[in-house]
């Protein structure tokens, strides 16, 4: 049997039987990142890698490339509430790279760091047969603050950062040669190759205590939600997912549901939030002081299943699908 | 011009002039590890990257290649003085990499960590063309605890944590095909197999305030040295490096120097450090009693050449070849 048949998510929970558990771990196994206490703090530390062959969709600039593997990197650090310290890259660079080209990815992880308002600290750079870009963030957040997968509760609105089907549009356009107009096309590619991270929108959030759970949707909103679904054993009723008129009109031109590039797309760092029903008001208020939207867009519910209400009232059950590795 | 026209150290030389300075850097650019201040203390991160192409000689078994990828980041961390926290590794897998296989992979991993007294706390899984383990570790060390390679004074002492050549005797063993016998045999292959990083030295010569300047020997001895020499601008004369005797024994077999396979080797995770000679005895004792050795290999001298002394008390230059990516 091999890591194709067993797939990266079966990967993920084959592993967690064979290590030996953190008695202090302040995050469960599987969250977004990895929490250590410190003190009155938390150091929350996360590793992404980006791997040539599967993350990088032709087109995209060594720059974007590089400021990319942060975007992935800092995006699982605010979802649980931490100002990003610093980060550290290793690099492999397959022979023939050339020096221009690497030049650009150093100077792309470097303005993202920046961007972030962290530095790029250091890493390792090494000969590999495929380019690659493997990061580790660490930032730090209050004992009380952090923010896991495990806490919605059922009357909690459900929120996001932005909307949602951009890069899917674009993956469609780049992989599937579907057609669109230049303005269309444009925002889809943009989407893919320059993604943000919710940087200010998470430290906001859990520095004033307003959610109870927080996922970054990286693997895609139908899977982000599953796995808050999972982990703090809730259901969703989902009913207003802010899907651009781009995508709904390029959805309708190729005969697509526009909810399905919503749902099961993936590489959008929005955070997918859940906010008691007191708090809302006050939290839509502080993440727009910040300069961001929050979205509300469903309801948790008791009942653990997931579902998409229409706006003509009909109901579709959401699957836990999105992107995994070696399941292509 | 390609990364292999530009090579490995020039190409961190390279990234060196690309990247924002982090103004509040406790080590400088290109130290084993990056420092950041964290109250009193001093947060240490090392991420170092494990490429099965040119990391896993033939015959590694995946157990051991999870265990070296942990005894790597490790060293490195240990080298200035910090206590591993944790770890994170991001793992890229080729297709057809058996369950198994993954399976050992993960163990050696979770046993690495255990070995020095810290957790594996998760990470990330891909798709790669090669097998990739790319780890972070973090640890903490007080503020005026952390070892820089730069600190090195003229009559100071040069000492290192353990024998040198094993590994080098292996690598011929195992590329060039050179005879040995059975026992000898498995000694160079257990050395490359089966590293070990030297944690309780580094903690407690550190803890204890005995070292000057310290580095690991991974890129192996002649360019660690020279390495702490351009950093300190200092020389040495070096006149006593512990070679086993399997390796001299190996090295007249086979018309070789043994000082050279001691000096331009690789891969070996011993601790190189300066102690001022007032310290000396007092630090020898400390290592001692938490069961380590220190052996004295030469003196810092104020000249900058590095400068081997033969037991006949000629002279011969070192010179700063080691390890190189890109550059074989």
């Amino acid at each position: 049997m091999t890591v194709e048949d067993v797939g990266e998510r079966g990967l993920i929970e084959l592993f967690h039987t064979l290590i030996d558990s953190f008695p202090h771990a302040v995050l469960p196994y599987g969250d977004d990142a990895v929490g250590i206490p410190f003190g009155n703090d938390v150091l929350i530390v996360n590793t992404d890698m980006l791997v040539g062959k599967t993350d990088v969709p032709p087109g995209m600039t060594y720059w974007q490339v590089g400021r990319k593997a942060v975007v992935m990197n800092v995006s699982d650090v605010v979802a649980k509430g931490a100002k990003p310290m610093g980060g550290v890259f290793s690099l492999g660079f397959p022979r023939g790279t050339t020096r221009d080209e690497a030049t650009d990815l150093v100077k792309g992880l470097n303005a993202g760091c920046r961007e972030y308002g962290f530095y790029y600290l250091g890493g390792d750079t090494n000969e590999c047969s495929d380019l690659v870009v493997s990061g580790a963030v660490f930032g730090i957040v209050g004992r009380n603050k952090v923010v896991s997968r495990s806490g919605a509760q059922p009357g909690d609105v459900v929120a996001v950062t932005g909307h949602f089907g951009l890069t899917t549009m674009g993956f469609k356009i780049l992989f599937e040669k579907l057609s669109a107009d230049p303005k269309t096309k444009e925002l889809g590619l943009r989407a893919i190759y320059e993604p943000h991270a919710r940087l200010k929108e998470g430290i906001v959030l859990s520095e004033r205590g307003f959610v109870s759970s927080s996922i970054d949707s990286s693997d895609g909103l139908a899977w982000s939600l599953y796995e808050i679904s999972q982990m703090s054993s809730v259901g969703f009723i989902i009913d207003s997912i802010p899907v651009p008129k781009e995508v709904q009109m390029f959805a309708n031109e190729h005969g697509l549901n526009y909810f399905d590039l919503a749902l099961y797309g993936g590489e959008e760092f929005e955070l997918i939030v859940t906010i008691p029903s007191v708090k809302w008001n006050k939290a839509v208020d502080a993440v727009k002081v910040v300069g961001g939207n929050l979205y509300p867009i469903g309801i948790v519910t008791e009942e653990k299943n997931m579902v998409l209400r229409l706006p003509n009232q009909t109901e579709r059950r959401i699957y836990p699908k999105g992107f995994e590795h070696f399941k292509r």
